[in-house]
């Protein structure tokens, strides 16, 4: 159990209504009465000075649907009916702000809990002041804003609006269409000084000009696209590969879910954002392309928010023989990425408070595709990554 | 590629006639003659000073069985038939010594090609005898012992025999019943200066008669028990549900394998033994006993040397909830054993030019059940274990 | 649906406390509530006439434990708390008659909820007792009897008072050690007049002294095995293997359940009786023996009442060449067991109607070991089985 | 083994220097010689008068590639290098006739071995001109058509050149664009009296046109689409399910394979015909539409012709409890299909010897998608599809 610092950390989410926000927010008020462990949360163990207690944050955020929590909850099906029971009082109470979405960016989810803004600066400043309003009635010490919605297509990369702290200044007053919703969110908390984590496979304060602003505003960020399932298996699998020196023919990976999530990624353009996060991974780790590493998403109604893997790993041995490994995992998205997102928030609080800014690496752990300084690429073993952040925090098992 | 030292490493193996041992030499054989490339040699990518080039490996060692390597390949089935054309010339021209056998220890498994030998000590020396001309005839700068025979069923641990030096160099003048023929090469190996490994579970050179005698000779000891398909992927996966603090509640996991040491297996006091090396990994990684780890293994012939590992992984995460995942491995038992068993040579070889002696910690990796030094227990996760290994070597990649 | 005939129908349940009959008892009472479906059970499309209907049956038995079914469905885990809810009046209002157990026959079983009898002749009066006052008290036009109790060890067939009539009632005198709690069940069922069906594997009316007295009684029997898991999909993949000339080399089945019934397994002799049931189906179907067919059960706490089954066949095909086929069952043992129970008491209460006695061999597609008359095996084929229930039934679809 | 006829019965294929055309052939020249057994022959066990022996086959055909049946067969990789060597002397002396081929109906696969002609109608003329050689130089008492090409794209089914005789023969000198080399070939076949399976996806016999041809020819035809892997799985499964009475929530079927067949469906209008036969399966045979089927079919080279297939089926069953059932089946697609075709070839061949012409219900267990005689749909249980085919030969085992 980390120490009681009585720090009082806010947790803004967008996309505060889907199943990994509603669960993580369930998760921590049930712990805070009583009624759940701490199972599942990857540093509830440790002891670091600084870090804020799983009782000591409070919850707000956006989202486009305005159903109070346990309304949102009982739709995603992840909590059980004793779960919400128990949680009700304080999910019932918490409805998500009004949100910014564009069907350009997002195709399959809609919902009319909007902000209403006559362009991009506008939008921007409603999502500032629902910072400064959430840290003053919460009356918080800290708040860290987590990008939960869901995957947006790929922008256009090469737009000038993106690739300079003015030129985006600039495309906020003009609504440049190159400027995604949240890219509008990362933006309005860096301005704030909020640290800001995206979770979600989506481009957005990893484009040059956020970049730029976080580390001139001192903000620390950390991103992109938690990793839960499959992507963590294939880092934690293929380091060992290449440590015995197995080379990898072709790893084929599909994916059946059923939940908001995999609806979205029915849309090809969401997809392929989430492709792209997932792809250099396997590469990366062993040192070699894999020409056929294939990885398919499928939104399969009765899975519901239990998503599962199948894996399918060819690998060429000692004589040139072939073996093969196949891995089955029947997980639970929501419930692999709520204590994920959890733990992100309370590492950008102490990153904040220890002064430090701009991409942590020490997260690199709970990312398929980690946001790294300049100059290198990101470390995918799992093994290695987890080393980095247990050395950071400098904490004791 | 590791630099040539020209260098001359004998490596005798205990059972050289088994399916390991005749794949690890025709592999090599086969590099020597440019019909095999480097993959599945955990260490051929780097550049480490001293040790010793595949190119320089000379083979020998005892069997109960006196076919010659080309025959015993043959019956194995590990090699295709092009494989052992292509080694036919060296692998007809080398057949094992006499061996020595008990049914005492090991049930299922026989042989004509016995040392004739009175007593204990008498087989002892004709052992030393053995290494002492393997190193003359071959011209040899270093040999090193590798145990590879079918496991033995578990000794009695508390025999006075087994627990000081001087009892058992007297068990040994009176063929005491607890000492095994495992110990009697280990003992032969150390006497003789001659670094030893156990690829097997049996207990050998892991004693405390035998620990000291390695100590005073200045002999590097690593043992014991192959780790290559199932309990790798243990210490794999358990460190990373460890990270993610995944509750592991129960792990199945089942074999089938139907070569020379899975009938060896069929006999359950061989099987104990084997199960004793792989039970306590997963509860050291995992800090926590887990209460229903059940581990199978079945001789199942149409399998052949093919291993097939089914493991079922049963955990709690977040809010109580429970997941599961299931790994299925299509191995090849003697594919993945041959190169390990390599490496494991050329390291105590040099480990011995480092003049260091005892239990070579640095090959955990390679071993379910690492001997270490006193006073600590065996490191069991593999990217730890990993980068020991790499730690040690101090090569680049 | 099938036709309301107003007939009641009483079903006695051997071991009514357990998880199978709990379900089915809950189930049925549900349905006449309206509150669950007829999934799962295999009749419910069909109009035969006189077959009772589903609302017409009435529920009784015998439990070495006397909590009331409530208690007892709570303990096993299987129905939701939502269903026992729903179920409660009802369950909470039925308590298991006394019942006669013994140690020497199934160990890893408890109980005090224990029959009082001097010897063999009166457990059987008092068992005969209970159906007449089943009958009255609950007014029922015909009463059957099924024995869901835990699995005993096999009996020794070649005791003389198993092998005639006369033989065996001079043994129930004596309180002869070769007859077993599940012999006395079904001898006092069949002296009544009332249907037997075995659902365990124990030995039970298939005993030569009972198939004597039920054809001398025209009381039509039924079993033995109930065939829900992975014997069923056995018998449903080798017709198909065969149909393709395939040829099975070998077949490896492992099972990992937590249940009653797993704890009983974990008794080597209760054990054993499972896989005589479970040996045979395969060589039959294939008309050859698969010499490599191995069935493991294991108890696995963490798996509770959901039997997780995984099986690996291998087979060999044109020119030789060889195939593998995986099949993994995430089943649960007793909502799969349930529905045949109800179906077989149904099909045996239309059998006495329709004046037919000993072995009801439509009755195959539900067992493991179909009794059969005299002169033939027993088909396995699941879908030659299947025609069969549908022929004899007559009805329309 | 069938008795000897001494009819020597010729089979043409199209697509001759295939996978499993080559695999066919080869088995079958090796049967004649004595180096193969008859593993596999779904037909091998029965007595059946009048079914021509396996011996008294004599093969030719048409292929896009010149290549002799050795040279193709080496570069499929199905048949061991042991294979080759046996039955290479008549493989190498086995070259295809010039084939018809379309871009426009099959884009991933091209070879300059092709029919010079005007237009269709001289195309067809060549290809009944290579029957009637055949006939003549093999002294041959029949011949057999069967299309073994890569997938076409699906046709416009609403051409009126497909939907008569008239029109089709008017479309045959305009060289109408909806007819696919397919149905040239299954016209020429028909034309001459020779009867004609098609065991691929592609549009060809199945058109009102050439059905009509067919009958007034009285020339058996057999299709569509050879049931070897996943879709033979699931027509095995599904109606135990049915009679279980568990109802089928979703269904999710992945393929990875990385033959030429595979490469072909990597274009999508082939995989599209492939799916399309796949698709109906499952509903017909359970009675009510499954919403979640999905079928994946990926082009992944690593598997080479060894096919894999992983389907992962959901159900729910008593008391609306859910259960998984998944299957990996890793066959061998060519050593499945090719018995299957020889198997075709004698029945067709035997059907025409008994009088009968039009589809050739008997053989609907080797089709995805069974031709039927007007009237009623096709019968998809595998159960009862081998029921009829035993029915119809009237063997004896």
């Amino acid at each position: 159990m980390s120490m009681q610092t009585g720090r009082r950390v806010g947790v803004a989410f967008v996309g505060m209504g889907g199943a990994v926000a509603t669960t993580a927010i369930a998760g921590i008020e049930m712990i805070k009465s009583g009624s759940n462990r701490l199972d599942g949360l990857p540093l509830a163990g440790l002891s670091v000075a600084g870090l804020a207690d799983y009782k000591d944050l409070v919850f707000g955020g956006w989202d486009l649907n305005d159903d109070d929590l346990a309304s949102a909850a009982t739709g995603h099906g992840v909590l059980t009916k004793q779960d919400i029971e128990n949680g009700a009082q304080v999910l019932k109470g918490i409805k998500p702000w009004p949100a910014v979405g564009s069907a350009k960016f997002c195709k399959n989810i809609e919902g009319a809990n909007r902000i209403v803004a006559a362009d991009h600066r506008e939008a921007v400043s409603v999502i500032a002041n629902d910072l400064r309003r959430f840290r003053l009635e919460s009356n918080l010490d800290e708040v860290v804003v987590i990008n939960l919605a869901s995957t947006e297509r790929w922008p256009n990369l090469d737009a000038p609006a993106l690739n300079s702290r003015d030129a985006f200044e600039k495309g906020l007053d003009s609504s440049d269409e190159a400027i995604s919703p949240a890219m509008l969110y990362a933006y309005a908390a860096i301005q704030s000084g909020v640290p800001y984590a995206n979770f979600t496979p989506s481009v957005a304060a990893d484009i040059p000009a956020l970049l730029e602003l976080a580390r001139e505003n001192g903000v620390p960020l950390a991103g992109k696209d938690g990793k839960t399932g499959q992507t963590m298996m294939k880092t934690v699998l293929a380091p060992a590969l290449k440590a015995r020196a197995l080379h990898v023919d072709g790893w084929f990976s599909t994916n059946i879910l059923g939940n908001r999530d995999g609806l979205a990624l029915n849309d090809k353009d969401s997809l392929q954002s989430k492709l792209n996060t997932k792809g250099t991974v396997l590469d990366s780790i062993l040192g070699y392309p894999v020409e056929d590493h294939l990885v398919h998403i499928h939104y399969y109604r009765p899975r519901g928010d239990d998503k599962e893997a199948w894996d399918n790993i060819d690998v060429t041995g000692f004589l040139g023989q072939r073996m093969q490994i196949k891995v089955n995992f029947l997980c639970k998205d929501s419930i692999l990425a709520a204590p994920l997102v959890i733990e992100i928030a309370r590492v950008l609080d102490l990153a904040k408070k220890r002064g430090e800014s701009g991409p942590q690496e020490q997260l690199s752990s709970f990312f398929k595709a980690p946001m790294v300084a300049n100059g290198h690429g990101p470390e995918h073993d799992f093994g290695k990554q987890q080393h980095m952040l247990l050395e950071w925090l400098g904490g004791q098992q």
